[in-house]
């Protein structure tokens, strides 16, 4: 088997650990470049990977056959687009596009070129327990659904620094959970928070779905305790609900329970190492699975809405445009 | 010690309950008389637990220390009144009214009495999980509280059979039990549903705290899977979940679990004798424990500002007047 | 319905639990007289519950319907002995006796009596939780049984202090809890330890049922975490374990888990309260229910069974003799 | 980076479980032949990892840098040392040998080579749970471990078929394990069962360490429900447990859990890639990780003075030789 020659685009610390989880866990893969501003930062990600540092972006599209866009938020539209015209494959870090606009010239871009390239990282759709979750609904066992229940907490704020971006950035997991759990699109936001001034942390945001569920889901990015994610699926039969916990059970000094960990990365490592080997894999096919440009921007659509309910302090309804057939 | 000489209006399950756990459980209390529209069902349970059956509600209260309301819903008030003009201590099932303005006319009776002898029947409070929930806030474990989230399911539908009734008997527990766990007013509420047209269940409410704290709660009655009420409070520095479990663990044909009852009186009859007690107790000593006329009267303006969010789609200030000196 | 007039004997921590319990939680009796070597606290207990202290445990079986043995272990025969000598019923707290012989003057004094007085107080009988475990067994969920896994640890030791009584006092719970729940009379006990010298703590016992079922128990009076209790059932069809847990998750610090208690006082309360309401409400019919005398008996025989197989280190056979057609 | 050049000899279950996963989980390595018995099964398998099929076993052994045994257990010894003997490194399934005579066979070839080339499938090193587990040991946690306890039950015996090879090809995992988990070696077992006669499924074993602490370990092929493996670690200052759960908890008309499988392949999927990676890592630096062939030794040595204990009735003592300075 040839393997797919990938380029890194951006080496912090996702994109250093996607290089690092190619490098050591999906064969059929090697990373041959690694890409960041700070030089010294790419070549010793390179050197640790096996690769080679590359010159700039561009150069780096040219000498590879897929590549992984980790940079800043800003840059993702860019580079996907990039990628798209000159047929590469590409994994896109979340969120496809900083804005709505942005992300619908990707699916432009993959529009016009008549094939689909870009998987969007959205990577809850490869973990074990999303998708056994998923199963439950799928296989009937909670009945028709009726509600949804997102719960995400980080210990502390890493990238969600201000009101607008918890949700571009955090809550965003959610909004493409919640499409990909149900398979439809959501239809109404709104977004409030308990915190009346500064930094609006936690926020709870109420969705719809087109199909007429109703979601509540609370986004906490300084709970302090540790990173939690959790989602409960109530349908007219049953419930189910994802709730991770780790497998020791430590009884001390009057308590009994688990530790929680703070590390998303660490949490969902090893779903970010079925992601990126089914990515590879569906490379070297030219197909693309998992989240598409077209969920990006869906997921893009919805975020936007939801900055404006904050900010209005209105109901939103998400106007999702007619989905183009590349993406039926 | 001479015991309380209780009566007990209303012998349906929820009455005979009562009866049954005061005969059994309540060593300061006798079950002296009954009363029940139903004579025959009357006899039956004065028999059981060595009472004489009433004539009517009247006769009842004049022969009796202390008397439990547990007939239905609209003749909570009226009752509640004539206990407090009888100056008789009064456990009052929930709702203490169908309207605010009824329960008013109890608040008032016993400001005008200058005393209190009403207590209202929200039984959570007196539930060791509730009471240990609560216990994690006060303690300061979960640091200050910014988020609430409920679950009120019940397997069928029993009480609470429209729209409207299962805000004013289903999720008024809910009610009670957020401003009993925050010790303050709710401010706020918008109750909405998945379901568009006929009876509207499952709903949420989304609630506002007078201290700013934010609370999603869900109600559904017909839930399906059996009685399940979870609380989670959210603070800054934790957060403390009650999920109550069976203690036992069955493992076969490839399912691990416990059960799940569908029976809300079974679930929570050690908190309804606990309650019980502590109002029998609370009775000989001239004394009201546990949720108050006002609280009751509170329960109901929450309960009716619901309904109209409901019915209008609005989000509704729930107006709760000045707290009487004797409520202080 | 009259009452039945019951004495405590004994005022300790269990005696006075006992006597609270039944003047708080047990309608049908109460408590009129209370003895202790310590008259202070005989009088102090006795002014509490609503009774009067009593000279001697003599003049206190005459004067009572019933009484209740929690003095300590070396007069439970005696005392026992005397209650069906006076035609009283007895709760004696377990032991039944120090050593088998002892206990089996109690079993003989019933057959001469040709009536049964005495309950035995193993309160796990009385527990939900062992008894859903047991219903595991009965309702045929787990199939036919294999193995017993049995857990018994405290925090501290209490009245376990040597490795004999860790067997005679706390280990006894597990042999009744074994024979309780299969119905069937142990027939073989191995006890060891990896501690070599002085107080052995923890132990070991392995231990073989008439129908074959082996069983594994740790006892551990030292375990500094907490009181914990639990039992695991294994049939051919699946298993069922009993593992407690308090209702409340917290989420704190990166740890998530619920509190331990090490009180086992506390741990069984409703128990308590449960096992007291059965035999005052047996006593007034007349009958004995849980535990009785034989059970009492058998529990000796395999607790010294099991002194002498820990000593010896031997596998010791238990000889049940015939079991008289009064415990049939 | 250069690959390690991988034979697997034995293409069942297990053995194409491996050669899959080297092929899709573990960069550093590439399957490059496959040999079984059954050639058409060998091409298949090699077809489907991109390797060719071997001719021989020794064909196999020279075409490749390092070999993974997965063969059936009789040739596991006579493989290993082959490997030894060509300087081959070998990731052989666990038992190490069929006898401890023929797994000593094996040290003394690689102290004879005075280095070491094997590492002993002993899988559960590598599970994420169990190392957790052990760092619970290592960090303090629980203090002085006095007990532990383990559970080891499939659905239904699969290669454990007889009262022996049930002690030989499962316990033997147990025995690893506590010697892993502790750093220290048996001294003693027993093991017996509750079945008298036939297959002797379940059974349970004794054990005692150097250290002192003792050990219960239940095996059960045929348990029905699931695959089901937990190890609880007491120390004097508290207890942990592995209890390894799905993260979906499913509540479903009155029962509320989660699933178990039967399949430990899947069970241990992630923790076989961990394995085989750190293997494949080590030989590249001419290393050896995991479990050593003195470790398997050992473990040869526990099972068959464990056949011998349940054969004939007694406690036997494990008689480990001085342990070689090349596996100090």
């Amino acid at each position: 088997m040839s393997k797919l020659r990938v380029g890194v685009i951006g080496a912090g610390a996702m994109g250093a650990s996607h290089a690092r989880t190619l490098a050591t866990g999906v064969p059929s893969a090697e990373v041959t470049r690694v890409f960041d501003m700070d030089t010294a930062r790419a070549k010793q990600i390179a050197d640790e990977v096996g690769g080679a540092p590359a010159d700039s972006p561009e150069s780096l599209i040219a000498e590879v056959d897929a590549f992984v866009v980790a940079s800043p938020d800003f840059t993702h539209a860019d580079l996907a687009v990039a990628g798209v015209e000159a047929g590469k494959h590409v994994l896109c870090e979340k969120p496809l596009a900083v804005t709505a606009d942005d992300a619908r010239r990707v699916v432009d871009a993959e529009v016009a070129a008549g094939r689909r390239f870009v998987q969007v990282g959205f990577n809850r759709r490869f973990d074990p327990g999303f998708v056994s979750l998923k199963g439950s609904i799928t296989d009937g066992s909670v009945g028709r659904v009726q509600v949804l229940h997102g719960i995400h907490r980080n210990a502390s704020n890493a990238t969600s620094t201000d009101s607008s971006t918890l949700v571009t950035g955090s809550m965003i997991h959610e909004f493409d959970t919640f499409r990909w759990l149900l398979d439809d699109e959501i239809a109404g936001i709104r977004v409030e928070s308990p915190v009346a001034d500064g930094f609006k942390d936690p926020q709870i945001a109420t969705l719809w779905m087109r199909g007429g569920q109703m979601i509540t889901a609370e986004v906490y990015v300084n709970a302090a305790y540790g990173y939690d994610v959790r989602v409960e699926v109530v349908g007219d039969a049953g419930s189910a609900t994802l709730e991770p916990r780790t497998p020791v059970v430590r009884r001390i000094a009057g308590q009994g329970g688990s530790s929680i960990g703070s590390d998303f990365v660490e949490h969902f490592l090893e779903s970010y190492r079925l992601e990126l080997a089914a990515w590879a894999d569906a490379s070297l096919r030219g197909e693309v699975v998992g989240a598409s440009a077209w969920d990006g921007f869906a997921a893009n659509l919805v975020a936007a809405s939801g900055v404006r309910a904050l900010t209005e302090g209105t109901r939103e309804t998400v106007a999702v445009p007619e989905r183009p057939a590349l993406y039926a």
